[in-house]
């Protein structure tokens, strides 16, 4: 049933990981409600009972790909900003890596967006809000950072942190991968819009 | 159980507009699964075939919301523009009243937002698609506009729209009503961000 994974068993290593993947993958084709436990486990090779070796129910397979998604953009565009040599670089640089990673994890992505606010395990609720705030602050640091440097206006830190995750947490409503431009292209254009403004 | 509505039958002319208000208000509160027709015709005080006089299920009372909530701010933002004397006045009247639509009606905005991609009825949803349309058109012509008249940049116009639009939409996701400061105070300062811009 799945060719590619025939004598690949799941390994203590990656099965978590693979059980997120592919639990992230039904959720967004049969939805959550039209995925069972049964077909997770035949997606990824394993028995029912190895899924609830990892997990107690679907509802913290869902709430572990929302942690294990903002876990993973902040460490990647972390990693993205840390190479910056200036603030419009990193503003630049977050934005292009937050929009890959939108669209390199693009079901994991929505299943975040959508579900965060439905989280109910307080251990992975905590989680994910610290995540979330650390992901907020590395931004309002880039802009702050940049306002000190004189290169960024005296703005409201808070309040175009904002603007910039609409802006890219928007584009969950209207892009889908491969069709076309790659997201960091947008992610490009909207850095420059927000660097240089409308005005003539 | 509505004692305000005692005495108050619905009339031909106000009768759907209440549904769809009472609606909207029932969805956000006990969710679209558990809100019955029973229930909104106890809310409105009326029978339940009076209901089914205007709506033949609750699906389409759903979709109803989303074509009134996408009219009403297409009407609303409109009027609001047309008095604009310059194109950055009109971009500011269209975020304000765009903000304020959005606080004034909020549960029905939420519903259209989420709903809007599920629609079924195709009726509504040529007339919904046909509204989102006009709306974004009213948004690029300002933004042309301006740019003819040489106050704004030449800049991407569907971009630049959809930046604008992303910032006002995603308020949604964070922004309570009647919870301090208005929806169209931080529209303001989307305002002058997007015009001004981060650069110093």
């Amino acid at each position: 049933m799945q060719p590619k994974r025939q004598g690949r068993p799941p390994t203590l290593e990656n099965a978590r990981e693979r059980i997120l993947d592919d639990a992230a993958n039904l959720f967004a084709r049969e939805g959550y409600d039209g995925t069972s436990l049964g077909d997770l486990a035949v997606s990824v090779g394993v028995t029912k009972a190895a899924i609830y070796h990892y997990f107690p129910n679907k509802k913290e397979i869902y709430e572990g790909i929302i942690v294990r998604t903002l876990d993973g953009l902040l460490r990647e565009v972390s990693a993205a900003t840390a190479e910056a040599k200036a603030p419009e670089d990193a503003l630049r640089r977050f934005m292009t890596a937050h929009a890959d990673y939108f669209e390199e994890h693009y079901n994991g992505f929505l299943a975040m967006l959508v579900g965060y606010g439905g989280m109910q395990n307080v251990v992975m609720l905590a989680e994910a809000q610290q995540l979330r705030d650390d992901y907020e602050n590395l931004l309002r640091t880039i802009l702050s950072d940049g306002t000190e440097a004189g290169q960024f206006r005296d703005v409201d830190v808070q309040l175009t942190s904002r603007a910039v995750l609409s802006m890219l947490n928007w584009m969950a409503r209207w892009f889908k991968p491969g069709k076309g431009r790659r997201a960091s292209s947008f992610a490009q254009d909207y850095c420059d819009l927000i660097l240089g403004g409308l005005r003539a």
